[in-house]
């Protein structure tokens, strides 16, 4: 086993979409994937079990969250996060960077790092690529995140070059401390969604060198849109042999649209939160569970699908137990909604194989587009 | 298959236990039996699937909670209680007498019934005991309970006589009104502690004629001592050859001794009451996970426990969870405690079958006094 290896096993003729294995020590990723999340060490309403027997591959935590609580000196006391998660497949911790800047009351931003107060009780917390990387160091993932800023959409040009610059100082910080080999660094370009700034940040890390790239700050409000243009723009100033990760992003047609551009890894917390507010993926578009045209309705969620929840509840069961609040109902949906996207990345994987992905992309991407399955 | 059949397997030498095969209508429960509570429709935090896998043989649900959400027509046009559930083992439907009189703001008690407040929106519903006979005849449960009155605890001599009386009444017209010969209706005596009526109770429901009997009114503060007394004493007038179940009851040690005078069937919210709550059963007393003792600790919540909670997370990582608040803790540490008391009904099994069944109570319910596991 060679961590950190990416192979490419088969490229779509007509578009930048690719099939790859990513090795891992915890394991072999087949991309493209979709990493559910599970921002506090579990992916909301289910059991490791549950997401392993969706077909998940790979869990995403957050270093944030994790950090305040319980916190990593704790983590490690409990094994580290493979052992506290009950999941011995691949995970990946994202840095912070991200939630720092958008769950926290910011104090200051330095060169240096961040001044925070945390989101649950106000304590002042300072945090650094430095920092970052050590507390993922110590959490023990698979794929660990590069600690950068990121900037707000949308956002003057200032502040988005700055944000930029110092997203690759730090890159440089992070690479510089990391200290587990067990472990792949990925970078994260920023930019917004200025393909100039996009492609200098791409060039700048590509030249200190990491073993994968993410895109951040994209997903933020941007539209569709600008999003799949600068991941295109992106994807093209990094290296075709390293995989490729569009962070945050996880609707339906934000998956296709990005596998076509070359991305091979995603992640998104709508399966989950969706599932918790009884609203339900399904081919024909959303299934709002709330609503009192389900109230009797005996037919499964999704026709044919065979998750948990398709195979043994009615939309009218589902449509109570959300009515009265038992736990059942977010759980059930979220099963779900998880297998929809993993049936999406399936499908994926073998339209690529038959060399129809380009086809069947544009007629699902249409079809998804008017279902609202849009960022 | 004959629905109704109750045969005595085994008899202990030393005291009332017993054990016995009771057959439903979906198969047969080995008796004695805890059946976890599913209250409206879901055990909650858990799926069917955990429900069954820890063993549990059937499941009640409650009439009352069911007839004002989703409704009794709903239920039916879902395809009945074990489809909504998906739950194909034997449930047993309590018949809302003991909810109506707890849980609702009573607005009329008379001979005919009951007039109440739905304790959810305030609505005007009234119940009498054809009304609640003909909802669980549609629920379609395999065991359905007669509509009682459960006075409440203490209660004037006068309240409790004429709410024993009423109950009896009732349970003469719930067995008139009981047209599924599919599900086995039970008389539920009443009478308080006071044990002349208790006699004079159970007396008048065996000469109406019941596939079963059960004890109501008790577990609701009169504390153990007189919930067994008064046990003992009714069940000394019921039939050998039916099965007895003491409603509502479920500590550890009430399990036991009530086993001990002959009950064959309990009901308890407890285990997963208390899973939500963060508390554990475990052979050593209770372990309250918010302790801050157990921040760090890596031992499971019970060495040796072969639950999928014991199997997969340790101590730390279910206070974490309970600490920043994720469904799976409340999951984890329901399935443990369910399969704490399937694991002592298991060991009950045993020790009748090994004629060990007296020395062996005798010793656990000094563990489990100690421990606090009674009423």
């Amino acid at each position: 086993m060679s961590i950190g290896k990416f192979e490419i096993l088969c490229k779509d003729a007509k578009s930048n979409a690719r099939k790859g294995l990513l090795t891992t020590g915890h394991g072999d990723i087949r991309t493209p994937v979709f990493m559910p999340v599970g921002t506090r060490g579990s992916v909301k309403g289910l059991t490791p079990e549950m997401v392993k027997d969706i077909g998940s591959q790979i869990i995403l935590a957050n270093t944030y969250h994790m950090y305040l609580r319980p916190g990593i000196d704790v983590v490690e006391q409990l094994g580290g996060l493979h052992k506290l998660m009950a999941w011995d497949a691949p995970i990946l911790t994202d840095s912070g960077g991200y939630q720092v800047f958008s769950l926290s009351t910011l104090n200051r931003i330095g060169d240096d790092g961040v001044e925070f107060a945390s989101h649950i009780d106000g304590q002042r917390i300072y945090l650094d690529p430095a920092i970052a990387t050590d507390a993922q160091n110590r959490l023990g993932a698979d794929i660990i995140m590069a600690f950068d800023e990121c900037a707000p959409y949308p956002c003057e040009r200032e502040r988005l070059v700055s944000a930029t610059e110092r997203s690759i100082r730090w890159a440089k910080i992070c690479k510089d401390s990391h200290k587990n080999d067990l472990q792949l660094l990925f970078a994260i370009v920023q930019g917004g969604i200025d393909l100039e700034l996009r492609s200098y940040c791409a060039d700048k890390l590509v030249e200190i060198g990491f073993p994968g790239y993410a895109m951040g700050g994209l997903s933020v409000g941007e539209g569709f849109d600008n999003m799949i243009r600068t991941t295109a723009h992106t994807v093209r100033h990094l290296p075709e042999d390293k995989p490729r990760y569009l962070m945050g992003v996880g609707m339906p047609a934000d998956l296709i649209a990005g596998v076509r551009e070359g991305i091979d890894m995603f992640d998104c917390v709508l399966p989950t939160r969706n599932g918790r507010n009884a609203s339900a993926f399904t081919e024909e578009g959303p299934i709002k569970l709330r609503n009192s045209v389900y109230t009797t309705d005996i037919r499964p969620l999704e026709e044919g699908c065979g998750c948990y929840c398709c195979r043994n509840f009615s939309r009218g069961t589902l449509r109570h137990f959300f009515n009265v609040g038992e736990m059942l109902g977010p759980t059930l949906v979220s099963i779900h909604n998880i297998t929809f996207l993993q049936r999406i990345m399936d499908k994926i994987h073998k339209n690529i194989d038959n060399n129809t992905f380009s086809e069947w992309s544009e007629e699902k991407l249409k079809k998804y587009a008017a279902c609202g399955y849009v960022r």
